[in-house]
């Protein structure tokens, strides 16, 4: 492991010109490489392998500092202990570059779990205390599998980072400073505000569901983003169908409480009304065998097909799967309205329901177009010009801005491994300066990225091997590692133990579908716990 | 077993006199036994052992019938199917006695268990369609235990049974009909309103929180009776930390956020500030270690001690271990006040506070005190004058009502035993025809309750022993077995794996306390996972 740098950034204190890339520049001729790079798969696998090999180091000295034995006799100071200044004017008197992080999903999860907490303070900064295993999200709502085995708390992820429950508003890109806002209100009613100042930031705070500015969807649809959406969905079907069985409920009242309906043909739609299927079939048929005629499950999709990642025999495979468990798939409808009992779609169509599933899709977070707006090289980027997303370069740098770095969903190449990617390119001492804003440099043909700078800059007390400087300067180093993304397949659950799966292996992708797929995939033993005791169907 | 009785209702439209009663009365001399009777715990205990044996057998067919195999080819029709009439104005049209349950805790839980549903149309309505171990509550809401494993839903209690989700709000005992209200709305808005016919009805809806009128209590306090209070108050302790770990947060605002109060010294509320105080020791130090000195658990008590169901030796040794663990005790003190921050003490006295947990005792649900005011007899049992429990007879039969029983926290004699008891009177086919209401065949001496007349009545076309009438016509038969209560100890939890516990053995009663009490009572291994693996601090 390397040691951590004295003089991790540079005197510069205004925002690098592309002058001073060029000048900080190696005079060898910069690498000409292509991105993403065309490396055999085996080639990622490895050099990734190797990285984990240091990471489990850095895990097993963490662990031993945390039992309770070493931890007691060297409590050390936490960030906390070190906060300085008023209300809202605080300040982290720290000796370690601040690090932080925005968000607790899968790109900081994957982030904490690699960084190196002696070299660096890291300050965490999300609304949720916990990482959420979304795959399975869909499964907590009809009681698969219990939503506590789905997460994973912030302190518990890694106990030497400094978690603050809080949204962060505002980033003041030229100060450095992130501004927040905590989640739970003092006693008078105020809302906690503070602010972090950071050395290198991090941003993963994901997307919000899309709405499409579609009326009604944000009062009366469940979104399955989040475990109280997962809680409240379970609770909404668990009184619908115990409404529909009291005496008096009349016919047309069953049939409405009872339809389910899910808008979106992307993998969770898609999980959702496998599940829904398979609760119904499995569970809710025994214990309400007089409602089965009423109960039924629709999949609305705007788009002509369903599950558009995977290709067309897939695709087949998975309405084939849907009509046979009785999912009624219903592609090119638009949703246009919803009020408390019905979806009105385009060209008039109104449909009465019960519960009402929305998964069409994501929108950018108010800070992410916040940010993107306010970096002016981040417009070109943007596609049909109104921010969403932001751009990076291969070292998963924002392109415009300084210190910053954009993972996961919120940023424009989508990875989960971008996490480990940034920790480690951190840990190593590499401080994410600005990318040459030079737009020659950064080619977007669609959604792909080019590159021909493949390196990012750090200072070496030491000496490195391609410093240019005198002895007793620091020297120049560069990170020739950009971001790769090593592809490990995709699936969707259809419902019925039936699954779409494709496993990317060496040289080849094998596709399968049906319940061998469904074997391959299974993450835990919950499903296989369901079967055998049946669903939870108690109401609370 | 005996198999049922085809004239379970004798020809009689209207209350039953004193006179009747005296008719009906065997021509032999009436059992003079006192009641609760003085047998030996061993006697006591080897009938239930008897009992327990046909309860197995009755689980077991059961079991086997609820079999896939056999339930595919005998679908039985269910009550559902059978209600007939129109909005509001249903009749279940069975051609079984249908003994209606109101409730679904510990005395509902227990006659479900046991009831025959072959002989009865069992019908269930309560707001919660699943049982609840209670006793666990205050661990569940520091994230000890999880939720599910406390509870059973009432279908898989037994699936036999036809629940409704509902409150029943009205009992006309004249018609013998329940008049219901459905929990979950029609999308227009209205509630379900229904009508439940009943041949026995049995009353076991406990209590509800007690708040004595305080203002401010309902709004601002956590009580400790249902999952959603539990759930909602894990939320409030861990956003509580969140929020006073925040930068910018005073040290008085600290100090207020992590005050925790419970307000009662009873099992429930003594088991809380235990549990919390195990919570803060052993998990929250770990991960909000500089939150420490501003933690503090206070327990209030209006009575002069804690515990009052123990000895005075106990008593002090709970206070003694509570000094050790830091829960602060005061006793002898009054809730007059509970505002959004402050909590105001007769005399003035002012308490910032965090989170309040009020577990101040119980008080009568609505449907209870209607009924107690609705039956003219009642009112000479109820302490005070003011209705609050039904008074019941040795065969827990509602004093002056007829085919009414009462069990559980909602009648006069407490004991979770007593669903069984019903049960097995109802299986053997024995209807609560009403109580004499002749003042001096009951004497209640403070809560204790005497009977001269130990029987109670059902028709036996078969012809009895015990019968007068001649051949042909239905002959009367007596149930000679008043409810008896098998005392099995009380428990209460204390923190830090201690525990008091009275143990009641044939000759005698063991008194523990300490860790000893703890390892005996630990009722599943959810405390020892805890201690493996830590509490759960996701805040959800």
């Amino acid at each position: 492991m390397q040691g951590p740098k004295k003089k991790l950034v540079p005197g510069v204190d205004r925002p690098l010109t592309e002058l001073d890339v060029m000048a900080l520049r190696p005079k060898t001729k910069p690498h000409s490489m292509q991105w993403p790079m065309h490396r055999s798969w085996l080639a990622i696998a490895w050099d990734q392998a190797v990285e984990s090999a240091e990471d489990i180091g850095r895990h097993i000295s963490r662990a031993i500092r945390e039992l309770p034995s070493t931890k007691a006799s060297t409590p050390g100071p936490r960030a906390f202990d070190k906060l300085i200044g008023k209300d809202g004017k605080l300040r982290l008197q720290v000796d370690k570059p601040v690090v932080l992080v925005l968000g607790s999903g899968w790109g900081a999860h994957s982030l904490m779990k690699v960084i190196d907490t002696d070299t660096y303070e890291v300050v965490v900064v999300s609304p949720r205390n916990y990482f959420l295993f979304t795959p399975m999200l869909p499964s907590t709502s009809v009681g698969t599998v219990e939503f506590r085995s789905l997460l994973e708390p912030v302190r518990v992820s890694n106990p030497f980072v400094n978690f603050f429950e809080a949204v962060c508003d505002r980033i003041d890109l030229e100060e450095k400073v992130a501004h927040c806002t905590g989640k739970t209100p003092y006693k008078d009613g105020r809302l906690p505000q503070f602010e972090i100042p950071y050395d290198v930031l991090v941003v993963s705070v994901g997307e919000q569901p899309a709405t499409f500015g579609t009326p009604g969807v944000e009062e009366h649809c469940f979104f399955m983003k989040e475990i109280p959406d997962s809680v409240r969905l379970r609770e909404r079907i668990q009184s619908q169908f115990e409404l529909a069985t009291l005496p008096g409920s009349q016919e047309g009242e069953m049939a409405t409480a009872l339809h389910f309906v899910v808008v979106g043909g992307g993998p969770t739609g898609v999980e959702f009304a496998g599940t829904m299927s398979d609760f119904l079939r499995e569970d809710l048929k025994k214990k309400y065998p007089e409602l089965m005629p009423y109960v039924r499950v629709t999949l609305l999709n705007s788009q002509g097909t369903i599950l558009s990642a995977f290709d067309e025999k897939m695709q087949k495979h998975a309405l084939d799967n849907f009509k046979r468990v009785g999912v009624d798939v219903r592609t090119g409808v638009r949703v246009t309205e919803v009020t408390n009992d019905t979806i009105t779609l385009k060209g008039g169509e109104e449909i009465k329901y019960g519960v009402c599933v929305w998964s069409a899709g994501n929108a950018p977070r108010p800070l992410v177009q916040q940010l993107a707006e306010q970096i002016p090289e981040q417009a070109q980027y943007q596609p049909g010009g109104r921010p969403s997303k932001l751009a990076v370069d291969p070292f998963l740098r924002v392109i415009g801005a300084r210190d910053v770095l954009a993972i996961g969903d919120c940023s424009l190449v989508v990875a989960g491994q971008q996490g480990a990617y940034a920790a480690h390119m951190i840990n190593r001492g590499f401080m994410p300066l600005p990318p040459p804003s030079k737009l020659a440099d950064y080619l977007f043909p669609g959604q792909q990225l080019f590159a021909t700078m493949g390196s990012t800059l750090a200072y070496d007390d030491e000496g490195g091997e391609e410093g240019e400087e005198g002895e007793g300067a620091p020297r120049l180093i560069y990170y020739k590692k950009p971001f790769e993304f090593l592809n490990l397949g995709i699936m969707a659950y259809l419902g019925d133990d039936r699954a779409l799966t494709e496993i990317q292996l060496p040289f080849t992708k094998v596709k399968l579908s049906g319940s061998l797929a469904f074997l391959v995939c299974v993450p835990d033993q919950a499903r296989l716990k369901a079967q055998v005791f049946g669903r939870d169907l108690s109401n609370f």
